[in-house]
């Protein structure tokens, strides 16, 4: 039996829609990879009876209470004082963590109001979770042999205080992670083909989950301690084949970047359909003004003339959306900026413009190196963004598995 | 006293993070829209007493529960038993819905199985809510005065069901919807000043909510239907003044979209630290190709120089990051593309790059068009991916700023 978890989250702003508590996801996966299991989250308004009586349940039901939110300065902040309450408790003033407060707002040379001197006010039984990431200090406390943890709601400072200060609090009491985290990253397969492909692997000590953020599909398997983590990691990698871009690594476009950096290798784009979208991508990786030269968004059929060489006569035999200005996208991109590859695009993102010969959703793909260039016609479905965000990832798909390695020479 | 609302979500998934639970606060912001007070969301397992205990327990508390999840075919899926011992009721076979489920299968030509069988039994007392956008019927039924509906986890059929079954099933008990939202877009404006501004315009009968997705801050007020909202308007108009880009409109880029193609105006664009995330957000807008020419992604020193003909002794004089290069990019690109506006951008998005004279975060951004060229420099904080979303949104504020008249000539 796993130690148990019991979640509370906290502010009517997460009752009304205002705000969605993405916390409660965060801090469950989180709790799962150390392998507790949350038996139930709760989100209740700025009540301060709701509040007592939702941490007083909740310290009964589980071992582990986090409960994040209603920390802050302001009057609808309640939930030190139904703490306090829920522990038949007076709240205190933590002369430290008051000091660390004033601290802060000397620091940006902010004058420091009566309400904050509030946060520094917690149960007399708690222990302080210092916040060096913010004005409100956690807390943690005991109750019906519960730890229970205090965090503000900002998702940044419940990340750090649960990093440098929760984690290392329930190490004390947890036995050590009983389970390993192997995250496959995977482009190109759809997620009902990697339900498929990984069904057979099942069994017990490995927990198997799938997450689609699309255009990428990742696998997710949490092995337990005590068996062979490089047998899993490989045994996963034989079924999910070519599609797995890589392990526990960075997104696509950072995995692109090491593979350029490593080669001593550059690259330009030529786009139309995705509208930058690609550019965007790679040079979103630190250090990516070393291996990205030039991008270019060829909306107009003149720029693409213009600036990538395109063959008028081929927009005019082939149209804009074509193998041929695909190929002549990516070729001229790559003349003209001197690199080592070019990549262009050209397609239909809708809604308007389809056609019976080239519906919303026609993608063609090309990507040039020192020796091939390789061409897909890719037909997507789905709303403007969809198509473009799908026809971007297929994109950097192609591009690397030219550099790693996996794409075959072109038969033409 | 407005009426109260449950909300019950349910799945493993949702209790070891891999799926986050965005039905809630979805349904949250709805059910306010339509005056109801949501008073407590808890998520939990598949464990059918659990479930049964929470229904139970919800139907107590409050007058309309909304119990999302656990309807699927698949063993896991336990709500609707769970319901049934709720309300120490039998499940019994809804012949009309295993009728429609079937007609589903035969129209995709997939064979039904006995696991799909199993959605059409619910609670004897039910009313099935049809599901025309999947395989799991949803059900309503009462208990302790409340009206529960129970609908499937898969936010699309959650929301059509939510929109074409459940609000008129509530219609029939709620008085008529009581709130009207107005939705305020703006940028270039702090969400702490944007409290400032609008906290003395608090009163009875409205409700104000502000929401940031940054770069962009919304203000959210909630009107009831008795007051005027013409009026309101005009008067929140009056204190967000030009930082609101629109109300109840689409994002900037369509703003910006509307207005081209009303004075049939075109743009081209030159990035370098924002990487083609500019020339991506308009192109994401339906039938931008009318007004955007040509998007160019300078990350090169050379390549600024050769498309956008940037001086080389600028470079060398005052760096690529400066004023100079800035207003070189925009109106170097507005020459080549031919277009009515050029916008150029240069900066250092960071983690690497900076020095004490610039900084991570220094930023220049310049608009040219017919008549005058407007330069902005900004100092951002943050993470690369901030930095970058940052410095588009501030060119697109300065470019719908230009469009909607709303920025004087630069002095110089």
């Amino acid at each position: 039996m796993s130690t148990t978890a019991f979640l509370l989250a906290q502010g009517d702003e997460l009752l009304t829609g205002q705000t969605v508590d993405t916390n409660s996801g965060w801090l469950a996966e989180k709790l799962h990879e150390l392998g507790v299991t949350v038996q139930e989250v709760r989100v209740v308004g700025d009540d301060p009876a709701a509040i007592a009586a939702a941490i007083d349940h909740a310290c009964r039901s589980a071992k582990v209470v986090i409960c994040t939110g209603g920390l802050g300065p302001t009057s609808d902040d309640h939930t030190a004082a139904a703490a306090a309450a829920a522990l038949n408790e007076d709240l205190v003033l933590f002369e430290d963590e008051l000091a660390h407060i004033a601290g802060l707002f000397r620091r940006f040379g902010r004058p420091m109001s009566k309400a904050n001197e509030k946060q520094a006010w917690m149960p007399a039984s708690a222990r302080a979770l210092r916040n060096d990431w913010g004005t409100a200090p956690g807390f943690a406390l005991q109750h019906h042999g519960a730890v229970a943890c205090f965090v503000p709601g900002v998702p940044r400072e419940m990340k750090a205080l649960w990093k440098h200060r929760i984690v290392p609090l329930l190490a004390e009491r947890l036995e050590a992670p009983s389970r390993t985290r192997l995250l496959f990253r995977c482009l190109g397969i759809a997620e009902s083909v990697l339900e498929e492909r990984m069904s057979p692997l099942a069994r017990p000590g490995w927990t198997i989950g799938f997450r689609t953020r699309l255009p990428e599909n990742q696998v997710k398997v949490y092995v337990d301690q005590d068996l062979d983590l490089e047998d899993a990691r490989a045994e996963v990698l034989g079924v999910l084949g070519t599609s797995c871009f890589g392990v526990d690594c960075g997104p696509v476009e950072a995995v692109i970047g090491d593979l350029l950096i490593a080669r001593g290798e550059t690259v330009a784009t030529a786009e139309s359909c995705t509208g930058g979208q690609i550019s965007a991508a790679l040079t979103s990786v630190p250090g990516s003004s070393t291996y990205f030269i030039e991008g270019a968004c060829l909306y107009a059929n003149e720029a693409k003339v213009r600036v990538a060489s395109v063959d008028p006569s081929s927009l005019a035999e082939h149209g804009a959306v074509s193998e041929a200005v695909a190929r002549q996208l990516a070729q001229g991109i790559r003349a003209r900026a001197g690199t080592t590859w070019g990549l262009g695009t050209t397609g239909i993102a809708g809604p308007g413009g389809g056609s019976k010969e080239k519906p919303v959703g026609t993608v063609h793909l090309a990507l040039t190196g020192p020796v091939h260039t390789w061409h897909r016609q890719i037909a997507l479905w789905g709303s403007r963004e969809r198509v473009t965000r799908m026809a971007t990832g297929a994109a950097l798909d192609l591009f690397r598995r030219a550099l790693q390695g996996r794409l075959p020479p072109p038969s033409s």
